[in-house]
């Protein structure tokens, strides 16, 4: 036992970038790097909600992170909170979710953990549901449990305060989850709890829960969230702006494709284990032009699909990408090659065209130049819905493109419009 | 049955009076009417709180409403709150109370159903305790409860909202509280809750927790709250200003002859069962000073005795009190006789005592004055506490009187200082 063991003043090699790499904060640092010193077998505490079965890289982040923990000699414990599913947490949303049945969350937690080892090591992780102690937790647990706390502490949670203060539904049963999520912590006696950064106040009510009860408080483990493929908003099955653990290869390769270049240095760095030094080089690369971000983004999509596929799987989905997007060498469309002469014939004058404010285009059209397909085929892609430009559900009207619009047809099928001054 | 049912659109004869007095408001006031003129055997719940397990006549105000409804042919439900009152509702409190042990709530909730019972029909009453259906509430019972109210809601009860708008602590647990109170009106199908003004929020919750579960909601009837002796708080325990249904008939007795005069009219209203032709009467003789309130005190004092230990006791307690109390004709000390030359002699101006600002007496010098007792016997109640001067324990320091002041001598004897320029 002591052999395996740490020196006692050592962190052991690989922590510093553990825990730099797309952490927020740990809270207390110090505790923590006290707790990886002391040679522990940590416990390693993450929620699984299986109200959201479907996980996507932006879960990743942190699941890569347990594995890098499990590979020091660390434990995870999952919680499967098959008893916060039935409350829900409302975190961040504005409107209180339905509960789910218990044969829902069963089947959604079965999901949910195959997908959870696509990344994390199985033969380290304790699985714990909430049902072992919550089935028969009393009205007196209940009362004890809650009269920790005041309604003043939980509405300092953001998302709490902000109902409360708009006069928005706050229902009194949704105090109770980040209590019950303070209990699972003390139940399993965990050492860290891991979050984005939108469950910090969850995981401080269990550091602070376990304090009350005489237990040594967990560390609280805040990471970065990653950005969906929108570039913009935090990565999120409701926004449609995820790549899931389980997409197919090709689809998992052309979504990467399709996000934006501002998003890639994040990508990289949350999503592979491409070394810090070498993301510096590539953000040199970047800025000064040296390199083209289409070459850097399909080493981060060959990244990304390895992990979940394997590396052939990766190799195929490129093939696949250039053989369908890049015959033309590039799935860029050319702001000059535009049809817009076809549009000045329906009425559109050539200053209108050329204006910055950008170009009328027919949505039939430009689907079909992008894609070779015909004009009835294109017609018919953009009355199934199939067809997005901007992010918007293109219709059969004339649709205004600028320089660095999007084109979206089907599900993972991307074209960007780039100003052919400015391209190559 | 139908024999005993009224005519659906009557009445009962004693109604009107059972509706009026002593009542704030009955909400929905004809909702109620129309149940009572259902001929439907009501269902009237009362809580009662083993926290608190010694009923005052205060209590009584209410008991006698319970028991005068019963007679009309209503079943009393009694709820032993032996859950709620482990949570504690901290009512009108600033202080969170401490919970009690289930074993200290099962000897209070005896002690307070014994006293209870001096007032409402045991026959016509159905006991039940809260732990018939708490102690097997699961978490998802909590869940669904909880689930119905919102924060905010519950935030509108007065002492939560100014607790918590004033940062003083204000636990989750006790939001439980209305709810679980809310909850047996839908266990025991109540038609009616009765509670004093303070209770108002409660009720409430539980009359739409009822509709909200499909039930026909309860009424909710709010009473007024009696002053206790000291004429201007509430009668409280706490206060230490009660006159408790198990005193002795003694104790009662002089209590009660200790109210100030400002409060006889609401004593004979709440506490006895004069008609109201008679009170309008006792209150013009008042006005017009055609009656000494003293002697209207007195049958107050022997009609509360009379409810408790019977009319006997209460003749018996009149006689001692007279002969204890009455040598002199009156408890009453003069302004005039009071010791103000022995104080004169150790340094007190004639001015300053004759001040409208009150006069510097030495309590031992008033207290042996008053009984008749010697001075060092004086000397001796002063050190055990026994003595008070306006609601303050007396010490052998100097006194200020004033017309006007009263000076309590151990429990039940009392004494008030009388200007002789306006008495008789």
């Amino acid at each position: 036992v002591t052999a395996k063991r740490a020196s006692k003043k050592d962190l052991p090699p690989d922590a510093e970038g553990i825990l730099a790499r797309g952490v927020i904060e740990i809270i207390p640092r110090d505790e923590f790097l006290d707790a990886l010193r002391s040679g522990r077998k940590l416990r390693l505490k993450f929620g699984l909600d299986p109200s959201k079965p479907d996980l996507h890289i932006g879960h990743a982040v942190l699941l890569r992170k347990l594995r890098r923990l499990q590979e020091l000699g660390h434990q995870v414990v999952l919680i499967v909170g098959d008893w916060t599913a039935q409350i829900g947490d409302p975190s961040g949303q504005s409107i209180t979710r339905p509960m789910l049945t218990a044969e829902e969350v069963r089947a959604n937690a079965e999901t949910y953990m195959r997908q959870f080892f696509h990344v994390v090591d199985r033969e380290r992780t304790e699985i714990r549901w909430q049902s072992e102690w919550f089935d028969n937790f009393t009205l007196a647990d209940v009362v004890r449990l809650t009269s920790r706390f005041t309604v003043a502490q939980m509405l300092q949670r953001d998302d709490f305060r902000q109902r409360f203060d708009a006069q928005k539904p706050l229902g009194v049963h949704e105090l109770l989850y980040p209590l019950l999520q303070a209990y699972d912590s003390v139940v399993i006696e965990a050492d860290v709890e891991f979050g984005g950064s939108d469950q910090l106040f969850n995981l401080l009510v269990g550091r602070e829960l376990q304090q009350d009860m005489g237990q040594r408080p967990q560390s609280c483990f805040v990471m970065r969230l990653l950005v969906g493929t929108d570039g913009a908003q935090k990565m999120s099955k409701s926004l449609g702006n995820t790549i899931d653990l389980e997409d197919p290869p090709g689809e998992q390769y052309g979504k990467v494709m399709s996000i934006p270049d501002s998003a890639l240095l994040d990508y990289l760095e949350l999503t592979t284990d491409i070394p810090d030094e070498e993301l510096a080089f590539i953000r040199k690369q970047l800025e000064d032009r040296s390199v083209n971000p289409m070459e850097i983004k399909k080493r981060l999509a060959r990244e990304i699909v390895a992990q979940f596929h394997g590396a052939s799987a990766a190799q195929d989905a490129e093939a696949e990408f250039e053989r369908v997007f890049q015959q033309g060498g590039t799935p860029e469309i050319l702001w000059k090659d535009l049809p817009f002469a076809q549009l000045i014939t329906i009425g559109i004058s050539p200053a209108e065209v050329l204006s910055a404010k950008g170009a009328p285009v027919m949505a039939a059209t430009l689907v079909a130049m992008a894609t070779g397909i015909s004009m009835s085929e294109a017609r018919r892609l953009i009355e199934q819905g199939a067809v997005e430009i901007d992010g918007k559900r293109a219709t059969k009207k004339i649709v205004n493109l600028k320089p660095g619009s999007t084109i979206r047809i089907g599900r993972h099928h991307f074209f960007r419009i780039v100003d052919a001054s400015k391209s190559s």
